[in-house]
């Protein structure tokens, strides 16, 4: 290699590196307005990260950065496919050839205007108000359309915001992907919901004081493989995980002392985005080669530890001592098999989060048709209220009593991460397509699972898939790690095998 | 005033707006740093505020800033003296040709190092290493030895540091005004000391549990007025107020279950910085207008409500059944006078922070003489703990167990604030001052305290000290509040009144 292409590969690492240490004060900023900002602090907070942002953008957008990666690739620099080498500048050129078509004034106008949407947001979820909240909702979807436009796309403007978080996905893709497993899991909700069979979920619902929670769910993360020393766990409106640089992932989550679920499975599916992040590679931080790859395999992270491995029988055979011990008055009627049973409770509901696995990826159907019918213009934000109980009803059957169960829930929608609910399926896919070969893999994980033990799954999960961080794009990646294309079988599978002899079906 | 000169002062005051953002933001991330960062994210901590100080110092460099600042004075714009332009172009102007002397460079390493040094000190003190800690000393002071000689001072290194808390302060003018208040100090802790009365202390140490002293501490600095809507009150290792944006001014402390004092008196002082934050003109937000004047301002905000008030008898009147009431069983035996007497005990003690009003300027003196001499080269690192302590026997005629209660105690010298500590004592000088003309305008202040209202002192700190940020400096403030120069008068007037009579002398 020429000493030239050398030093032009280093500035280009380098100012990658400033930029993502910019954003990454943002992202400092922005888990602060989520967990402890004062109420009259958010447009002070929106002038900082709208300003941060546009620092960021500025810098990265600089024609320089365009000439280096040009120069590499002119040079071969990118031969070997999937080097350290060829995976910075394939992403970074990807990532540079899309942002420089954005202004930056767009980019720092829809960083401020999202932030204060989101205040807003919190407090018209609280009072269940859309009225107060859809003259932001228009103003971040009117953002997000000028941003589709700026870069452009394949077909839909959806598209534009698909790529942003699956990078290569389309509506195209996801559409078939979605419709032979719709098919199938439609059946399969039915099937279970008339089996007549229902577990008693009013023990999850007794009394669990908010702060032996949060010890049990600090112990749950730590059994995972979840680092304390360079994370932390903090409670907020709408829970994340985020990576604010090395030895710091913050994983946040809302407690309710009367059920159990929204706290334990939430901080296990954080805790499983934290240790993708914690698992990425530090001495390239900061660059593609350091960073995860999509939010749908983020995703698969998360929901393998919240549901495959929390919501088995293995893990409860451990955990359930433990849980009684803390919740000893709450729980000490209770046999593991019927709590085991009500956290695999089947039953239609209205908050996604909160959702069981079977169900789950119905709420995800709902969103995705709406979000791509908005970027058609077939959908006002008038109508949404209105839209989003009628698809329910189709899809669940159930009727949001209001907005606060209903449209509000999600925190996506006022952050302007519209195109990112999909991914949340392709997670699901992708984790029991994982699952099952880190089970090939590993042996009897059910029996590591009883004895406590989650390390070796962890290792797994590093070894092929958190240290390579965008090394492979997605989909490459789940034919690397498990040797097929992504399909819905997988997950059918898993869940007819898990639900099935539950529900006799 | 023409045209191109209103263009000129409003690209001045955008220019450094963007500049005191990009600070606001960086002490986001202090704060965070100080409070919730966790333990192996320090070195990332620290590249990213380095990087943020190192971009705002860029930025404020600009020789634009200084051809705007030319222009305006060229033109006059600048005439009438203490007018909102006067004052943002004035002390503008003077920040500019002290930091354009600065090398982003060193800017940008003493950012890194202080924050590393922090962690290291942080550590340090727990183990009570000074060892540990001294390699980072000497960097820091090395770093700040380079500063000073890069922005020049009137006669000594140590000058330039001064003049960065309390701009325009020297060595000579504080020890000027150290000079004869020592004499008087001293004579006046001997008679209290001799006077062989004693309050029963023990009471203090009894058990008060943590979070009934966060609760007191809360209603406490809400009844001064601070607003928890507009800020915060978290944990620290060391307790600091900061404020980071309009509506967002943090205060922190640390809490001893067997120690009333620490948090209590803690969270009155943070909340006094807190007001003085909360009252600067929001409008004026980023520009010397709408920014304190210097520390030692500050700090008369400060002492005044931790003493002036927080330790007075008309304040506990209103506030001691409060506080039996939270505290009912550590303080049910305890009688109003006993408490009183007790938080007002006399005696030499080792922990500056901690330390009562009487002793505690003897805690500073001690500390400007100790890096008067690191800057005159007089002493090294090697010597402080032997030093620090000889002095302590000298002033205080007691000798530290160990460092972390002696030279270890502050967190002062390993975040680089080298200079800040003599603005303390100014400080508390400074809030005599105000406190004596504040009770001349507002009459039976104690009455007022003992009704639990302290409305009025804040409304007339918020009129006349608050919301004219930069208006004046320091020495023209106090003249202009009070009709007189500083002097160390009113502060033993007022230590003569409150303890002669407690003490019997």
């Amino acid at each position: 290699m020429s000493e030239s292409l050398e030093k032009a590969y280093k500035e280009l690492i380098e100012r990658t590196v400033e930029v993502s240490r910019i954003y990454s004060c943002a992202a400092v900023l922005d888990w602060d307005q989520k967990t402890y900002l004062p109420r009259k602090g958010s447009d002070s907070r929106a002038q900082q990260i709208s300003m941060l942002v546009g620092m960021g953008h500025q810098k990265f957008v600089d024609p320089k950065v365009g000439d280096l990666i040009g120069e590499l690739k002119a040079g071969g620099y990118d031969k070997e496919e999937f080097s350290d080498e060829e995976t910075n500048i394939r992403e970074i050129s990807r990532a540079y050839e899309k942002a420089k078509k954005v202004p930056t004034s767009l980019v720092m106008e829809t960083a401020e205007t999202t932030v204060k949407a989101d205040a807003a947001w919190v407090e018209a979820r609280k009072k269940s108000d859309f009225e107060s909240f859809k003259p932001w909702l228009e103003k971040v979807i009117e953002l997000k359309r000028q941003y589709a436009e700026a870069v452009g796309y394949p077909k839909e403007p959806y598209d534009a915001l698909i790529d942003d978080y699956e990078p290569g996905a389309t509506v195209e893709t996801i559409g078939k992907v979605l419709e032979d497993f719709r098919v199938e899991l439609v059946d399969f909700v039915g099937r279970v919901i008339g089996s007549g069979k229902k577990p008693d979920t009013s023990i999850l619902s007794r009394h669990y004081p908010v702060d032996k929670q949060e010890i049990l769910g600090k112990m749950a993360a730590s059994a995972m493989g979840f680092d304390f020393d360079s994370g932390r766990l903090d409670k907020t409106t709408h829970p994340f995980c985020t990576g604010l640089g090395v030895g710091d992932v913050r994983i946040t989550t809302r407690y309710n002392p009367h059920h159990f679920n929204d706290a334990f499975f939430g901080i296990m599916h954080e805790a499983g985005h934290g240790l993708y992040e914690q698992g990425l590679d530090p001495k390239h931080w900061g660059t593609p080669r350091g960073e995860a790859v999509s939010l749908g395999i983020h995703e698969s992270q998360s929901r393998m530890w919240e549901n495959m491995v929390g919501r088995s029988l293995s893990f409860w055979k451990y955990f359930f001592p433990l849980a009684k011990g803390i919740f000893y008055e709450t729980l000490r009627d209770v046999k593991l098999e019927d709590f085991h049973f009500a956290v695999n409770n089947v039953e239609p509901s209205f908050i996604r989060v909160e959702a069981d696995e079977v169900t789950y990826n119905l709420h995800i159907m709902l969103r995705f048709e709406m979000e791509y019918a908005f970027f058609r213009g077939e959908l006002k934000v008038d109508d949404i209220p209105a839209v989003w109980n009628e698809k329910f009803k189709h899809y669940l059957d159930i009727t949001p009593p209001d907005d606060a169960k209903g449209c509000l829930q999600d925190v996506h929608w006022s952050n302007g991460l519209i195109g990112y609910f999909p991914t949340y399926t392709l997670g699901n896919l992708y984790s029991a397509q994982f699952f099952a070969k880190a089970k090939e893999d590993l042996g009897d994980l059910d029996e590591q699972f009883e004895r406590g033990s989650f390390g070796e799954l962890k290792q797994w999960l590093h070894k092929n898939i958190h240290t390579h961080g965008q090394r492979y794009r997605a989909g490459k990646l789940v034919e690397v790690v498990t040797g097929k294309p992504l399909s819905h079988k997988p997950f059918m599978d898993y869940l007819k095998s898990k639900f099935g002899p539950l529900y006799g079906v």
